[in-house]
C-alpha cells in the first residue's frame, strides 16, 4: 500500500495499515525533531506549528548567551544585523525564490501593508486592486487601510477566486490572494493567475501563510511579483512569530515602501536625516529586528529546508486522502460537508467540513487531546503537517469523532450550552 | 554623603565614596534581578538593556509549556490574546497614563508610523508636521514615509528643539519629537512644548524611547495625545523586543490608523470580511502578537512597574553628575567635550561627550570589558541604568578612561587602522 494517489475510495483501510504507512514514511523520522506530547494528535498545524526540540536550546543560548552575556556587542558578534536576510535566504529555498528576494520582517499583516501600497505605487495610474471575499480577514482590512489611506485612488473589487481572472483589466494595478485558502484549504493555481495578472500589466501578490511548508512553492517559476507568508504555522517558528516578504528582484530598485524605518536605510547606523533606501531587499526592514522572535523561526525554517518538497506534499497529499476517505462514512452518517476539494492539484494541506454542530463537535474532539479547530459560522478545519503529523493519527481521529457522533451521552443541548453555543 | 544635588564640582571624592554610595542606595539590590557578569560595567542600556534573570525561567516557561505543551489552546489558557494589554497596562503605570490608553504592539517604529498617519487624519485641513532635526533617525524617516504615502498634503519642518515652539502654528497638525535625545541626553519640557502645540491646535506626539525606565514620565499629567516607546533600553525587555504606543483617552474614539491588520479588529475571531476598528486601544494593534518577544518584555516592565520613579530620578541624576564630576579633568586635558546638559531638569539618564577619536577610544573602553557606544561622527555615549549600574562603576570607568588616554601604548593611529576608522 501506498500513500497518495493509490488511495482509491474503493480500497478497504484498516488500522494496521496506517501503521504500515506510518513505517513507510520517509518523512517519518522528523517527528522527532519535535516536541510533542505522545498522548497528543494535533492537526492545527495550519494556525499554530508545534515545538521543535532544538528551539529550546536554542532559545536558551541566544536569551542567556547573546542577550545575557553578548548584549549590545551581540548586533555584530552573533549577526543579528543580519538576521533578517540570513533567514530570507534559508526560506528562499523553500519558496523558490532567489536568496535575496526574500527576508524576515515584521507580520504577516504590516508586510501586507508595505508591499500592497508599494505595489500601487508601482502602478500609479491604475485604481483597482482584485482580490477574493472570504480572504483571510487581514488580508482584506490591510487592504482597506491601504485604500483609506494611501495617497492615490484605489476601488478594492472582491470577486469568487474562480472568476478573479476574468475581472483583471487594465486598471488593476494588483491582484492579492491567498495561495491555499485559510477555510476550506483550496489551492489556487499560481501560475496562472500570475500570468493572467501580467497580461494586464498588473502586479501580482501572493499571501503564502498556508502554503510554506505544506506544499511545493516555484515563486520565480511563476513569475511572481510580491508574497508574503507566515512563520508560525507550518514553519514551526513560534507563536506570532515575525513573519516575511518577497519581491522578485526586476522590482526591487523601483520598489518604495512607506513604513520606510531605520532597519530599511541603506547605512541605518550612519544616522543621517535623510532617508536612502536600502538598495536590496532590506529597504523592507522597518524597525530593529526581533531577535528572539526571528531566532526561534530560524530553527523552524532550519528543519524545513532539509525537506524534500516532493515528500512533502506526496505525504501532504496522502494524509489529507486518506483523512477525507476515512470521513466518507461520517459524511453520509452524520451530515459532515467536505468543502475541500478532493482534486489534489487544487488542496493544500488541510481537510475542511462543515457542520451544523461543527464548534461543539471541535470541543469534544479538543477534550480527547485531537486538536482541529473551528472557524465561524460552521467550519471544522483539520491541518496536516507532514513534518509530524502521522499516519495513525488519521485513523484515530475519525475513530473517535465517530464515537463521539455516536455516542449517546453526546447530547447536542448539553455541547451547545456548556460551550456557550448560541 | 548623599547623592544627587549634593555633589557640588568643589567636592573631592575618591574610590571610597563610591562604594559607599552603593552601601546607601535603595535601588542597590535591584542589581541582584539581572543577569550581569561581575567583570562587566555596561554603561548601554540606552540601547540595549540587561537580562532579567527572571526571564531565563519565564521564557523557558513560555517556550516549553505554554507554546510546547499548549500550542493553540495557550492563546487563551495561557492569555496570550491579552499579552498587548495586559502590559500596557504595566507600562501605563510607569509613564503615568491610564491603563486603557497604553498598548504593546510592533516595533517603534511601526507605531509611529501608525500614530503619524493617524494624527494627520485627525488634523485633516493642516499640513505641517513639526520636528527636530537630529532626531532619532527612524522618527524622521518614518515621518518622511508618512508625508511621501498618506494622501493629504504634509511638510515637515524641522527646527532645534528650542526653537519648536515658535514654529507651531494654526496650520500644524502634529508636533513629534523625542523626549530625551538620543546622542545628547537633552531632556525636553514635555508639559509645556505639549501646551504650546495645544494653544495652536495641534497634536502632541512624544518618543519616550530614552526616557521609559530612565526618567520619571507623566504624560496623562502634561496632557500628551500620542506617544511611542521601546521595549529593549531601559525597561530589559531583550534584544529588538516589541514597542509600545500611547494614545490619550480623549482620542481613542476618533483615532484612525492605516495598518488596519485582524489584532485591530472589533471582533478579530469573527473572520467577517469588513474592517471594524476595536473601540478602544486594541485598534492600534496590527498582526500576531509575537508572543515570545512580549513574553521577554513583561520580566522587564515588572521589574521597573516595582521602582519607585523619584528613587530612579535620584539615582539616575547622583549617577549622571557623579560621572560628569570625575569627567571634568579629562575633558580639559584630553580634549573631551561634553554635550550633555549640566542642568539637571533637562537631563536624562545618559551623558555625551564628542571626542575626534570618539570611535577608537570607546573601541578601547570596550576591549576592557566597559560597554559605553559610539554614534557617528563623533560622539561617547554613556547609558546610566539606574536599576543595574553601581556608582562604583563611575569610578572604574573614568579611571580606564584616563588610564587609556594617558597610556603612551594607546596610539591613535593604530587604533585608527586596526578599527577602520577612516
Amino acid at each position: 500500500m501506498t500513500p497518495s494517489t493509490s488511495a482509491s475510495p474503493e480500497m478497504t483501510v484498516n488500522q494496521t495499515d496506517f501503521h504500515d504507512l506510518d513505517k513507510q514514511d520517509p518523512l517519518a523520522h522528523l517527528r522527532e525533531e519535535f516536541d510533542l506530547a505522545q498522548d497528543l494528535i494535533y492537526l492545527n498545524g495550519n494556525s499554530l506549528g508545534v515545538l521543535p526540540k532544538a528551539a529550546k536550546t536554542r532559545m536558551a543560548e541566544v536569551i542567556e548567551k547573546e542577550w545575557g552575556q553578548g548584549l549590545i556587542r551581540s548586533w555584530n558578534t552573533h549577526n543579528w544585523i543580519t538576521l533578517p536576510q540570513r533567514i530570507g535566504a534559508k526560506l528562499a529555498g523553500i519558496i523558490g525564490a532567489q536568496d535575496k528576494e526574500v527576508i524576515v520582517a515584521d507580520s504577516t499583516s504590516v508586510n501586507l501593508f508595505k508591499l500592497a501600497a508599494a505595489a500601487v505605487r508601482l502602478r500609479p495610474k491604475r485604481t483597482k486592486i482584485v482580490t477574493e471575499p472570504g480572504n483571510f480577514p487581514t488580508d482584506l482590512y490591510i487592504l482597506n487601510g491601504v485604500k483609506n489611506f494611501i495617497g492615490q485612488e484605489i476601488e478594492i473589487i472582491t470577486v469568487p477566486s474562480h472568476e478573479v481572472m476574468q475581472h483583471i483589466d487594465e486598471n488593476t494595478a494588483l491582484v492579492c490572494l491567498t495561495h491555499v485558502h485559510y477555510k476550506s484549504g483550496t489551492m489556487l493555481n499560481m501560475k496562472e493567475i500570475t500570468a493572467a495578472a501580467h497580461a494586464k500589466g498588473a502586479l501580482m501578490m501572493w499571501d503564502l501563510s498556508h502554503s510554506t511548508g505544506a506544499v511545493p512553492l516555484a515563486l520565480n517559476e511563476a513569475n511572481a511579483d510580491l508574497a508574503v507568508g507566515c512563520g508560525y504555522k507550518y514553519l514551526n517558528g513560534g507563536p506570532g512569530s515575525p513573519a516575511f516578504l518577497y519581491v522578485a528582484e526586476k522590482h526591487l530598485a523601483a520598489l518604495e515602501q512607506p513604513l520606510s524605518g531605520w532597519f530599511g536605510h541603506a547605512n541605518a547606523f550612519a544616522m543621517s536625516d535623510d532617508f536612502e533606501a536600502a538598495p536590496g531587499i532590506e529597504k523592507t526592514l522597518c524597525g530593529t529586528t526581533p531577535v528572539l522572535g526571528a531566532s526561534a523561526l530560524e530553527v523552524g525554517v532550519d528543519i524545513m529546508a532539509k525537506v524534500d518538497p516532493q515528500q512533502l506534499r506526496d505525504k501532504s497529499l496522502a494524509l489529507t486522502e486518506y483523512f477525507m476517505r476515512l470521513m466518507e462514512p461520517l459524511c453520509e452518517t452524520y451530515g459532515f460537508e467536505l468543502v475541500t476539494p478532493k482534486e489534489q492539484s487544487i488542496r493544500g494541506s488541510q481537510v475542511s467540513y462543515t457542520h451544523p454542530e461543527g464548534y461543539a463537535i471541535m470541543q469534544a474532539l479538543i477534550a480527547q487531546n485531537i486538536i482541529g479547530d473551528f472557524r465561524a459560522p460552521n467550519i471544522l478545519r483539520f491541518g496536516f503537517a507532514p513534518l509530524y503529523v502521522q499516519y495513525i493519527d488519521l485513523w484515530n481521529t475519525v475513530k473517535a469523532l465517530e464515537t463521539i457522533m455516536r455516542d449517546a451521552s453526546w447530547d447536542q443541548a448539553q455541547f451547545r450550552a456548556k460551550n456557550k453555543v448560541t
